[in-house]
């Protein structure tokens, strides 16, 4: 099983790679971008079959060491 | 209208990062886990409302800016 697993900076702490990346594109002359977030995919290949468990333990990884939960959000997907 | 661009080290070159990771989780006994790649995921908010435009503009800002086409692939959504 696959654990897609997205970390993004919450809404309101600043992005400043996202913010430098915005600059970029501006300088590049693409000017119809609004707004820019940067953030982490991480991609865990499990071999763990049964959903519940694997969404319970990839959980407990965001938790304990993929995301800083005090200034990111993250979102996880099985396929 | 959004778009989610998601960057990802091709498959053969090193993903140090992800191999960091997947130490790290070893460390900490998350024992099911038996590969990670990590790459980076820039959500764009364009002010472009025709999806075929918009698909090209993010198209030409992966290969000038945001991937290294030479070991990068990207993936583009428009959501």
């Amino acid at each position: 099983m696959k654990a897609i697993v997205n970390v993004f900076l919450k809404a309101g702490v600043l992005d400043s790679q996202g913010k430098a990346v915005h600059h970029a594109l501006d300088s590049l002359h693409f000017n119809g971008v609004e707004d820019v977030r940067v953030g982490k995919q991480i991609v865990l290949k499990l071999n763990e079959s049964d959903k519940e468990k694997a969404m319970a333990d990839v959980t407990k990884m965001c938790e304990e060491l993929l995301a800083n939960t005090v200034i990111e959000d993250y979102t996880i997907e099985l396929v």
